[in-house]
């Protein structure tokens, strides 16, 4: 069974922001927002977690490994480098998207996301130490087949980018569903999941679900560890071993 | 009638570099791909220029005012500060699709994304000065109503940003269909649609049409103008008309 | 005859804000500072102009081509992404230092750098496009003969750079008490001075005063044209040229 | 008696870079730099250690509590998102003169700065966690004495900068020769030195011998502990206490 940490950033009260006094210039928001996405995989990442752009206001990272202080420690750096500020929600389950509801709640309970007295919320519970596991982690990688002969190489690039869109949108809410796992894409052909111990027979009905819903063939390579960089990058191993033998489905 | 300059951004030979000799950190793939998405914005939008996200290896701007120096500029300072190279190639149509084709297969013609030796491709012709004209550019900025008292401060964040997607998937296929549009995600719950003189009645359509296929309730700010910039600030602007008077469609 | 404009930029009300509600932590402020320089030689180097990082928290620029829409629009994207603003104070004269003095002046005059109510000022006026020449910048790139030689490779890195920083601190000053030049150190062992037309005698006396004073021996390429982009990029064309003919002066 | 962990940072080849195939513009060298150096200060940084910028091409870090694995991971973070790759050398001794010197050395033994074989060198031993204590490292902060009022709200830019740098040059080469320390400019009117416990009677010294010599006023908060970051804080505190009390040297 996994042990998903999960950590929800909000940027704080950042849609009244984005228009206060007058709307601000779009290069300026997309700017900000990408490099605030940057910075948080450099804090986050190189502490063995990982970290999704989602919606960019709103974050999903996954923190098995990181203390409150750590936690604090990002906070903090981001407070004196942004004009804007971040809260953060940690939970705990061994299902993600539970985890993330009540990483959700957590955040809710302390004010609207447009309060502008509700600043820079550090809330929710690490997994003790002496409680974490070497499979708290379930990483699956997955990819499009062939994209770039099928798609990026034949079609309109926003064609190529509709299909690729839908794939990811339909694998998202059949995982979020059948799976409880949370699913990003996170650039090219990519989506990364994170799973709650799913089984080969759960992976290839995914890829199924994809294929017969919106015609879009993936393969999976899947990592287990006691952090997100660990699994994800065994995940990334078990992804090029698909490749080589031509597979759906592998388990590092 | 719009006439739309596009340019397609395209990272050469990205796939194979992120997994040579083995596959590279998901931590640096990330902070690489949305700093250059990053640099891209500023050296773009702070010559009036759109550029956005897309899939991040292929990005796709809106360079209406960009002559061919700025666009080899651009290339000259990526090479010298990343990893990686990028691709370039322009094209103008009064349909954004359209241009988008064309810039695609320009590309293409060249050679495969994923060919080791087409690097730092400049193709395609920007618009000469005597032809732009004041309505070159058309932009819609839609949002969803209420997202933050309906979706983040009630449900499970992933299940916020689930209902985010749909409503981003029904609208960019539908606006691609029906009006020739490119739609982006740019964070929050925003969208901005590139199109070709759509009128209020198809605004309202596409509206209707998310409504009832999903369920996601969207407004939309509409500005034409010189460059993306200033027509997008005008939509900006529209928009917030839209949220003052309650209020579906706004031009600017 | 030169026509240098220079831009001081100052981050407003800087000192105090560092150790406000108490001192943040060194690497965020070294962070701040580095990635805004970096920004301003993004937005000011890529119209051409050159910016040197001085004390970071006042910063010079040689910003010939540069109009005061331009400066608006730099200090509203720094305004935008960062928790501190800039001030900018423009100024024209053939003498780069009597520039400065007036730019900063300006500043002054409208109040201290440490008063809470003096931010985001915009003073002074740049060049009129008609009165620019090609004749207007003059860049001298300097550098170390044989400093990877006879200091990197064989002194203790600390000894290395006191050397380097010898040579600065007396060119620095000759030049400036000399012929009202500004020079900047840029980085590994490189000096790049703003001119007002000084001739090869000039240069010449400036590398044999460093060389009698602290011992450090200098070469020298100059270049002049209309933005410090192009007199700087010939200026390290005519180094090239020192260091395959061996000579300590080169003009473009 | 301190026991300071030095890493020497070095860019692999780095000016053979900067000319090839021809002189590259300066902005990009610019923006590269700055940006590789704050990207450093958040992996040492946040990590507690401190960097210094240096030269850019070689920078200098104090990095007591970093081990082998973390400096690998700096390294292969660099490579993996910039043109150009860095080598590391890490030496400790009560000395910080000598732990830079005995770092300098294992580069310098590995082959030189320009030689296009050797890259991503990594060598030298971090300290055994058993062996760390309390007081190993310690940090001098220094500043000017209101360098606002007497400087920047008073003199040309450029004078106010000569002014800095002259008492920085004297300091750097002062606390080397009479403490083999090394003090490095952080920006505005700010030096940090690192040195081996340093006693009241030595910094007063200091701050007389630069009185003297440049006629620049200085005072110092000094702090010691286990780390850069802690040893730093509480020197930066001490210099508040010397702010607020009108004293030379602080002790936390």
């Amino acid at each position: 069974m996994t042990n998903t940490q999960v950590t929800l950033v909000q940027i704080d009260n950042y849609g009244p922001w984005t228009v206060t006094p007058e709307p601000r210039r779009e290069v300026d928001l997309q700017t900000l927002q990408s490099r605030l996405y940057a910075d948080l995989s450099q804090l986050i990442g190189n502490r063995e977690g990982y970290v999704f752009f989602t919606r960019f206001d709103n974050m999903v990272a996954v923190t098995n490994g990181l203390d409150t202080e750590a936690h604090a420690l990002i906070q903090e750096s981001v407070g004196n480098r942004y004009p804007v500020t971040i809260s953060l929600s940690i939970a705990t389950n061994s299902s993600p998207a539970d985890a993330l509801g009540t990483a959700t709640d957590q955040l809710q309970n302390a004010g609207s996301a447009q309060d502008r007295g509700r600043t820079e919320i550090l809330r929710g519970d690490p997994i003790a130490e002496s409680d974490r596991g070497e499979e708290d982690v379930q990483i699956a990688h997955f990819d499009v087949n062939d994209a770039t002969g099928k798609y990026t190489d034949q079609l309109n690039e926003f064609d190529s980018f509709i299909n690729i869109e839908q794939g990811y949108a339909e694998l998202m809410q059949y995982m979020r569903k059948a799976h409880d796992s949370l699913s990003f894409f996170v650039g090219g052909d990519n989506i990364i999941a994170v799973c709650d111990a799913v089984d080969e027979t759960g992976y290839l009905d995914a890829i199924d679900h994809v294929r017969e819903t919106v015609d879009v063939d993936l393969k999976v390579g899947v990592g287990t560890d006691r952090t997100a960089q660990a699994a994800g990058m065994a995940a990334k191993h078990a992804l090029e071993t698909c490749r080589e033998e031509n597979t759906d489905v592998e388990f590092a």
